[in-house]
């Protein structure tokens, strides 16, 4: 299936897509341990989620759930009773909402770990001097942009109230990113295919920056520090 | 073969699947150089279990023994003469009886000497404010969790006595894990998926803590050192 | 289709060969976030080139443009009028006109934004003591090899410019690389086979100059400082 | 074709092994750039041998060159007359002659170069302290393993004299290895199988030692500094 045709892609055929993107991210170190997440919205009433707690690699277009953004409930399961939907569906559904995304990957890449480590104390983390900027909606590589830095929880649905809260200040109008500490990232896009670049995009900007701090050069300081 | 139905998979697909999951263990790089082993339970009284000096991602589901986890015996063997069991087989059957274990990876990956190396003249190493703790069967990502390490030996077999003494320590009860200084990792779970899961898991804290002491972030300390 | 064949291989072969390139480059990490290029000449006058802001590893042989490298113009687009020629049309036409290229590989590497930072204010990095200078067509593994640097901008189309004025200059005669800082590179050869020698060749001396300056081996010195 | 009946293989399956390994081996990083090389023993008169200059991942089992290693001459050359014999072949057949080898492989693998780098201005680099040891015909992994560095020279045949002297030495007698500085290494062993093991094996140890030194750890010190 074209990336061209994207908007007119059938149910059947994005769940076939998102099934092949868990596959890939799964291959590039974003979902191990049966980590991560991805969701992709069919409408602007249905949203596809990947189930949670199984190996993403091998989730088939069958195993996918449906849920209502808005109020987060499941409108359709899959046949097999086992599967149980994303933690992440509260956080998807606030990006969704909030943020007007097509799509979100949760991603638990060593990188994005290690770029939420650059942050130290402050609740955010700043990018610049890449070209790889362009890759992100509305962001030009003369920028500086900066991603928000969130405090890990227990539980997953406990993290929805304080990513709420930050993704709402005017730092953060222009990222497509929510970094937490300890833990992995939140990256969306308009749909599917503009989420994968996003991510791609962000995924370099946390192993360039982590590298460019390993040989000493500084991290670009914000006000943002608390 | 689903993930969803592994408790009803058949003799023959579980065979298929563990020479699967071989060859994508090399591929990440656990089985370099014939290294490494992998064993699953059929039931109670029967484990396959990976021929020893052979390059694992070429075993074939015929290739693989059967072994009495109690008594170590062979209960059948390949019908290629050439093929030994694993040297792994007293440490696989020992966890198998000790820990309840379905399936154990052994694991020779870069990263798991690594972290071996971070213990220093301790008998542990320590692992938190990781979130991929929690894809580890009882653990929650606020833990702090130890993993045993053990001196390596020249014979495989020999390193069942230190093994056996170390895992009923109190303080390793949660861990699904051993490490060898110098050598690798035992990991692992219920069943194949559940061994595959804590793998990934394993080796992403051993990424993890490596690179967090790479640019100067202090290890946890623990009082098992000696 | 083999290598040994190249110069006969028709335009159908040539655009299959390049979707596969992109593909393979994409799986390099040169690609992401639908970043980079590849352009490879049919003849003098009409250069195949891959559309831009589309995920490359899933472009098809029919989504590729027909340029004419010295003026620019499109000679034949896709039929998918959504797709756009890419952004470094000007450079690619640049280096094939003013090299003599036949193929042109534009890299979104991590290694090769590290390797640009090796410069800091110089406009040139020097590379010595590798064999694998020997695959670059010209050179020897003795040589003190100069790639330049210049400064990236917010458009690619306003680079051609400076890299027009620094690629004239005699230390750069035996280069097929030019780096952009916080950007990438253009690596060059005389036909998609070489252009891919030399841009794994380029990216082996990436990596193992940023490796070897990590510990402590100092850079070669040039007079290019600025 | 199992890896259990190799010495059964016909003319034509060990051509076929062999494409296939030069392939695996491109995507583990030894032959970037149509670098390095690969020789495999038909019977003790003929060795098969990939040409040198071509991307070795895309070399089929015709373009393979059939060599004595006794006198260096080719006994059966592909149809194809572009192909030109492996610059390595008398180091090769150095090799093979003076250690019974049946197959080695010529890597320029990344971590071969920061491994030869460890040397200083020593003519060898020890390994030990690493289980992989083991996976080395004649060796365990208490031994405290030596690996010649010999200095590169302009021509690759250059090297079979500075070679043939070092792998002389009584220190030596027990590696399945050679490393040239700033170049690479060659590996070998009793056929495709155990050179593909002594490869993996030798890739470890350079990945782990450098590893380890990059965090501190001393390297072992030899009597062999001059």
């Amino acid at each position: 299936m074209s990336q061209r045709v994207r908007q007119k892609q059938s149910d059947a055929a994005l769940r076939k897509t998102l099934c092949e993107f868990l596959a890939l991210y799964y291959e590039k170190g974003w979902f191990g341990g049966t980590g991560g997440g991805l969701c992709a919205a069919l409408d602007m009433g249905r949203v596809l989620m990947a189930p949670t707690g199984v190996h993403k690699e091998r989730v088939r277009p069958a195993d996918l759930f449906v849920i209502d953004p808005k109020s987060g409930a499941i409108i359709h399961a899959p046949k097999d009773v086992a599967l149980c939907p994303s933690e992440c569906s509260g956080i998807f559904s606030l990006i969704i909402q909030q943020r007007g995304a097509g799509s979100v990957v949760h991603t638990h890449a060593l990188s994005s770990v290690l770029a939420a480590d650059l942050a130290g104390n402050a609740d955010r983390v700043l990018f610049q001097d890449l070209e790889m900027l362009k890759g992100l909606a509305g962001c030009a590589n003369t920028d500086r942009h900066a991603v928000a830095v969130v405090r890990n929880t227990p539980r997953e649905a406990e993290l929805v109230a304080r990513i709420e809260a930050l993704i709402a200040l005017p730092p953060f109008a222009k990222s497509h990113c929510i970094l937490v500490r300890d833990h992995g990232a939140y990256i969306w896009g308009g749909d599917l295919w503009e989420a994968k670049r996003h991510a791609e995009v962000y995924h370099f900007l946390f192993e360039a920056t982590v590298a460019r701090r390993q040989y000493g050069r500084p991290l670009p300081l914000s006000g943002g520090e608390k």
